[in-house]
């Protein structure tokens, strides 16, 4: 009753010394069962230890339990269920004793009222656990305070049924040569393949060269298909914690607490945390070829110096599962396709570098002998100034305001669609050798927060009931959450984010306030020095500004959008992250653009003209673009803001804050354990509670998504972009590595197809990005004006003049009172320039927008056109060029199938000789035989002319089995003529 | 040998008057096995009779043959099969006779040496065909000339055994109810039901309530899950027919001629046809009760009366299969969609004509006392005109060009995303109801014209091989044509669709130097009332002839197109139609469209100014669009050449060449069947020989696809089209239901599951005619101008003065010598206007463009920026808010999963049981018995606590069964997150 009676042989938890027992902390204490999944709760300081004496004894002597109800195993068993038999026995009766045991802690002195519960709860769910065939080990010394973990594993025959409800699918004995190409593309990839040996990481087993194994639904029936090596390592480690977490999922807790789960459990604070336990240290410390999967993956995968290699992508996904291994993967193949952007846009930024010395109206701007006499920048307080005065600008905008400039952003655009097109092939070579292709999403439970308020609805519904008797009886008990219940929080979700977007805008617009100001005070200033830095200094600051709004903003608008998102009270958790993804994407993305948004398509564009302009608060200008044109100030606006939140997100939040967390938190623990430390080493259960937990992958991702913004939305103002990001995710990942590897819990092995809603984001800013980069070309760079100089206005045919051209005249005498300079050494200027096209004073509607005006408009307007429909349609040509699925894939899938149906059919014909054998010779003339007969002659009867030759034969008998796996393969795959998705509709 | 044993017992072929057998001529003359296919072969004329006196007869008499390689009847068959039992034993043995007949045939004295050969093609075909299980049943008497029908029956077991190969879903016992909406509901969907009645064609056993049946993948393992009735009628005559079809491809011919299928016999000259028999005559004769299928679809269906029904589009499924159902659902989805369009497009149109009277330009123009004197329409000859003569068309020109108009382009984009997105949701629904989820495609043979070439090239190799025997001698027989094979293809397609564009474009060339003569002819003709009606009769004669080329060109281009298709060689027949499409669809729309489009933006364009005209040969002047606008022209080129070609293609070509052609095949038939016409009453295969083959549904889904285009692409100038094409359509539905009904032979029933690349079209269209209706609003209509003229340069915000504003002044002394009007009475004239934005001949640049010109310009761009992106987004968001699956299909194939599952595993236990009671009895302790406990165990293993409430044990369970065609209808289903589509990345 209290200890079991196995105990002498089964070495129980306080021998971890013996060598091989201990096994790096990642078995039970008997050496042989592996510890898949990890239960830790925190015994509260508080816990009255005196009253619970005799009944923590009691449940922590029983150290080992298990459960028994297995069927005994069958004659072909193999030697792991033998093994596990002797264990098996004694464990049958463990399992009365558990439940005897929680009759006896009842029964015992009241603990704490909530500890008690809590006890009883987890005595409960580790019950159930039991009962659903898991292994259950708990530590066994008394503890009074600090951690306590529940160790669980799964044994073969439980590992079996799951693998076969999840269809989890695995390598079947079947395997196949892959295609060797032939000839030139032979030795072309035998090449290729010589020089991409030092960016390979050195991965053992990767590659299995030209050969495939076929996979399969994993199920018992079929076992002796399988490539079972070893029963304990047939599952891998991922797959383990997989099941485990599954069965973890849908264990009830009836008696004690009415929920489903262990994310509940975790919720209401019965268990701190749930984890399945890292392959061991990840620092290598014993020989090269007995590295685990963790150190291999911090070897060859999460080390800085290993950037340049390829990633291990198939052992990503082996140890943390599909999803995250997804991540990873798309995370690769978008900085891969960084590389060719980058270069291209290198090569753009040294066209401009190359021609600046030549270009006619930078070289207009900087001659002095032009002398061109501008309108004072301010009003009163400065003077008139000479256009040569702003050379540097000039010089610095041709380098980003070229002709080359509308070239890359059509390429961008090109290369986004591109991008997303390479990643869908690449998805489905992932899903392909992955074996995802027809697997279907879980049935998710919902989430406890819903099934909190749905349990006060019903509990509101049947007092409003009790009240009512009078009505009618067969009012249905509230189901589920109507609009009605979320009305409040659809609410304060509109309220909320619009109240967010006025943040940013008056972020946006108090930084606008700034600029202003400021530079009318320091224009005011008598010192020289600071009149001449104006510009430069209010820039910089203000773009600092901005950055440090939008660093702090980011992160506010984090938590504001979990925040909402919980008041909305979504079922499941994805429908959780799906609203939450797209809350805080648009908050995020509202948060990091609006400047930049600003400064392309709105400053200078409210400024007003000399003699009329535009004044905030009575008393300030409107801010007006650099002389050497907006596209400049863009390209620092957005060069600052990127580099800046790439610089300080990587370093400070993404480093610095999990370390300051580890900090923290080792602090906090250090003392209770500090102790037991020394007693022994700690357990790997223990290294991994100190680690964080696992939180999803949406922050990753969503720091990509908006990289990817800078690197498309803008890119025609700065061609530099995906150089930077490139340089930023060569680090990141890395870094996303790391963490992964070394600082959070091992997350549960996420199965999942695609990248899901970020696919859409990802499109989405595509085909806007086409739209503003043609914006930005034609209404913030100076392309089209210069052209329609060039082709309209120029006498020459060249560019000469075009820097008059665009400059209007100004008659000083209009100047409203008191606007005009107060300086006394302008007697003989008599007009001013200002860059706008208006009619001359002279004219006879004077400062009215003149006929060049609404020409260059229309060729701008008519650029818009021209390039978003050019794109788009280059866009929808690059996407029907490329197949989805790439040929190969095709190829090996109808291989596949026809492999399958070939092992199937084998196995009917010998299943068919074992039943003929047995049925027919003890009573031949029985009517089962005749019943039998069918199951072969199903395939016999099928005509195959004796020289078939064109397939005639083969093609039959494929079509004859029903393996619906692979057909799920072929249809889950997207085909070109059948993609009526969402998106053809524009 | 000759005549088999059991000619006594059955009744052969000349006992058709006997009432029993003759069945309509549906069924073998034993009147029991249904006919499900008839192959049918002329004699040829000059056929040698006498030598093949004696082969002739000996395989005539062979009436009846039948393969008897089945299984003897188990103990479990039914009354059929024991019906059939009686023949088969004799059968058995007139498979050998059939055999040593054709070694007869061979050593009988040579007939024609095709014939033939075509003979023992047959033959053996034939031979093959009873191989396969088929039962085959020839015309008895001895022809001479005309045509022999082979008639063909499928019988119970070769039907399994295709159905479960084929994976034809049927109906299990299992049946379920539909949910009932409950409440207020429930009462609106009676109403509804109720209005609807009279609008519901009566057939009989459409509706089966709100019960459905579940269905599943037919397996003659589980036949008793299945609901037949009869093992007769449990397959309907469609699916016999596919099942038949299914054989007669896939049979080979080896020994003979070294082919596969029956098309490849087809298009050899072996066979003349191959098709299904119609299920009797269409005319109604007995009670209505009795009614056949194809009676039923003659009353309620293809009858012009019911033109205002829905139509049975279950019963037209199941009549003539998928793909011809999914046509008919589709049409029916469109016209019905075509209603509100067109009630839109009649109230825009009332607004044109209520608001007339008040419209301030049109006002204008036809005031006379504004006094506009024009500049002459042609030189010389043709004098000033005013204005106000032109009043007509300025009135007529407002009935289309309103602000509404502007409204409706706006709508009609909306429409066609929304006609899009709720055929996406019909045909899921359909796909449901239908069982085509997770139908996958067949593996398809090549087109025997692809194997023609193939076999040339294998043969050229082989003898390229002969003569240079040094080369090694692994060198691979070419498995496949490869580009090389086809680049004279490929090359004669782009020069073909280049010379045909060139064709296009040269009509409407023609067309135009056709106005321009004419009107230049008709100006100088001294007659006045010629002269006063050249605009109505060029306009009306060019269109005439315009439709009249397009008419033409357009059959032209139809076989083209078919020939340039078979140039390129494609492999599959899939292949063959999709390529076809594409190019048919190219050239005709190219065809339909060049004028409109010419009319629309090009037009009037490139007439140049008075004083510098623009002229054609160097005497004619390019022609200018009406006073009243280009949109009027548009409107009347649009309409006449839609009306027209729908009225002309629908009653010239598809009523009357049919009727044509069925003539003359009668004609053709007559001679030497009369005869026999008084012997007997024509069977049903003679009539359905009679009948017109089935040719594919291209040219239906063509046609209704330019209408389409005629309906969005240009509907911003001709709002009634919605409504021409709806009048269009309701007749076009029952004259191709009376086609396929009526004078077409049954097509075999293909399986699809969407319409295929036509959805692609529709879609492109779709995108195409947002931007075009944003370039006709902006371009064509008078809409942008008016509005900037009302906005910027009207003095009183009204629209007064607009006319003239649009008018610019030329000076008659600028007119170059000899081409100022010759009239005399004109010296008081100085200035004439003209319509243009130009500066008047006081302006320092006389006659370049004005100012207003360019900022109208920057708004017509501006608008076409505008209306493109607000349509393109509105759209993004209908497609987004309307999902792809609707919600009830949804639920409903979660409940058919969780039935299936349960049915599935209620067998389950049953057959463990059934094992159990087998195996344990006799020897309780055998392995086996151990190694069957898990096939339950895995089910009852799963933990289900008690009370688990929240769907905790069902949902276990539920995922506890791999029935993956469950999975397949889930996971094809189009998901919002998961449609990385091919047409996202614009």
């Amino acid at each position: 009753m209290q200890v079991s009676p196995s105990e002498d042989k089964i070495p129980v938890v306080d021998a971890p010394s013996s060598p091989q027992a201990s096994s790096e902390g990642l078995y039970f204490c008997d050496g042989l069962r592996k510890v898949d999944y990890v239960l830790v709760f925190h015994h509260r300081r508080h816990g009255s230890l005196r009253g619970t004496g005799t009944a923590s004894v009691s449940q922590d002597q029983l150290s080992i339990v298990s459960n028994g109800n297995f069927p005994p195993p069958s004659g072909s068993s193999d030697a792991a269920a033998g093994r596990g038999a002797g264990l098996r026995r004694e464990e049958a009766a463990s399992v009365g004793e558990v439940f005897m045991e929680l009759g006896m802690a009842r029964g015992s002195e009241p603990m704490e009222a909530a500890d008690h519960e809590m006890h009883l709860i987890r005595q409960e769910f580790e019950a159930n656990l039991l009962e659903a065939g898991l292994e259950v080990e708990r530590d066994r010394e008394t503890k009074t305070h600090g951690p306590s973990f529940t160790r669980i594993h799964a044994p073969w025959p439980v590992l079996c049924r799951e693998a076969e409800f999840l269809k989890i699918k695995v390598p079947t004995k079947q395997s196949y040569e892959l295609k060797e190409e032939s000839g030139f593309g032979s030795s072309m990839s035998s090449v290729w393949r010589k020089l991409n040996q030092p960016f390979e990481p050195k991965v053992p087993h990767q590659d299995h060269g030209s050969t495939k194994f076929l996979s399969h639904c994993f199920s018992r029936d079929k076992l002796h298909m399988y490539n079972i090596t070893s029963k304990d390592t047939f599952f891998d480690n991922a797959t383990r914690g997989r099941i485990v977490y599954e069965i973890l999922r849908r264990t009830v807790c009836v008696r004690t607490c009415q929920t489903i789960g262990i994310s509940t459990l975790i919720a209401n604070g019965v268990y701190d945390a749930a984890f399945p336990l890292h392959d061991g240290d990840f620092k290598v410390t014993g020989h090269l070829e007995e590295r685990n999967d963790r150190q291999v993956l911090f070897e060859e995968w999460a080390r800085y110096l290993a950037f340049y290699k390829y990633q291990p992508i198939d052992l990503v996904r082996k140890y943390f599962g599909e999803k995250i291994g997804l991540y990873f993967a798309w995370l690769g193949v978008y900085t891969q396709l960084l590389i060719p952007a980058s270069i291209v846009g290198i090569i753009v930024f040294g066209y401009g570098v190359a021609t600046v010395d030549t270009n006619i109206p930078s070289l207009e701007m900087c001659d002095e002998r032009l002398n061109f006499t501008m309108c004072p920048l301010c009003d009163g307080a400065c003077d008139y100034w000479h256009l040569s005065t702003a050379c540097g600008t000039a010089r610095a905008s041709h380098l980003f305001d070229n002709p080359a400039t509308v070239f890359f952003a059509i390429f961008m655009s090109l290369w986004a669609v591109l991008f997303l097109e390479h990643w869908k092939r690449r998805q489905i070579s992932l899903s392909f050798s992955w074996d995802l292709t027809g697997i279907e999403e879980d049935e998710e439970h919902p989430r406890p927060k819903y099934e909190t308020i749905l349990l006060e609805k019903r509990q509101r519904k049947q007092q409003q009931k009790a009240k009512k008797k009078k009505k009618k009886k067969n009012e249905m008990v509230a189901e589920k959450l109507t609009w009605k219940d979320r009305l409040p929080g659809y609410f304060m979700n509109i309220s909320s984010i619009l109240f967010m977007f006025g943040l940013t805008f008056s972020a946006v617009f108090g930084v606008i306030i700034y600029r202003i100001t400021i530079s009318a005070l320091m224009a005011m200033s008598p010192d020289p020095e600071t009149k001449s830095n104006v510009r430069v200094t209010v820039t910089a600051t203000a773009v600092i500004i901005n950055l440090v709004v939008i660093l702090i903003l980011d992160e506010i608008y984090g938590s504001v959008a979990l925040w909402l998102t919980e008041l909305e009270i979504p079922k499941t958790e994805t429908n959780f992250e799906e609203r939450l993804i797209l809350k805080a994407f648009l908050l995020k993305f509202m948060n990091a653009y609006a400047p930049i948004f600003y400064v392309a398509f709105f400053k200078g564009r409210f400024a007003g003209r000399p003699g009329s302009y535009v004044y905030v608060f009575n008393d300030y200008r409107m801010e007006e673009c650099a002389p050497g044109g907006c596209l400049i100030e863009l390209c620092i606006q957005l060069s600052i803001i990127m580099l800046g939140k790439q610089l300080i997100q990587n370093n400070i939040f993404e480093i610095g804050i999990p370390k300051l967390k580890k900090l923290i938190r080792a602090l906090k623990e250090k003392k209770p354990t500090q102790k037991k430390d020394e007693e022994r080493p700690p357990q790997q259960w223990n290294l991994d509670y100190a680690l964080v937990p696992f939180e999803g992958l949406t922050p990753e991702y969503m720091e990509m998504i908006i990289q990817f913004g800078f690197v498309s939305l803008f890119v025609a103002s700065f061609p530099l972009a995906p150089l930077f990001a490139l340089l930023n995710n060569v680090i990141e990942i890395r870094l996303d590595a790391r963490k992964f590897v070394t600082e959070l819990r091992r997350p549960v092995a996420a199965r999942a197809k695609d990248i899901g809603i970020w696919y859409n984001i990802l499109s989405g800013m595509g085909k806007l990005s086409v739209i503003i980069n043609a914006f930005v070309i034609s209404f913030t760079s100076d392309f089209v004006p210069r052209l329609v100089y060039q082709y309209m206005y120029s006498q020459t045919g060249t560019m000469h003049g075009f820097i008059d051209h665009t400059l209007s005249f100004f008659n000083v005498s209009n100047f409203k009172p008191g606007t005009a300079p107060h300086s006394l050494d302008q007697g003989d200027i008599t007009v001013c320039r200002y860059k706008d096209y208006r009619e001359p004073p002279w004219s006879s509607d004077a400062y009215q927008f003149s006929k060049q005006y609404w020409s260059v408009l229309s060729a701008r307007l008519a650029f818009v056109i021209l390039f978003q429909n050019l794109v788009m349609f280059l866009s929808l040509i690059v996407a029907w060029v490329i197949p989805d699925v790439p040929k190969t894939i095709v190829e090996q899938l109808k291989r596949e199938k026809k492999l399958l149906v070939d092992l199937f059919l084998q196995e009917e014909k010998e299943k068919f000789q074992l039943i003929q054998s047995l049925f027919v010779k003890p009573n031949s003339q029985s009517p089962a035989a005749g019943q039998a007969f069918p199951v072969l002659g199903r395939y016999s009867t099928l005509p195959s002319g004796p020289t078939a030759g064109d397939g005639g034969g083969p093609r039959a008998r494929c079509r004859a089995a029903s393996f619906s796996q692979i057909s799920d393969k072929m249809s889950s795959l997207p085909r070109k003529e059948n993609a009526n998705s969402k998106h053809t509709a524009v």
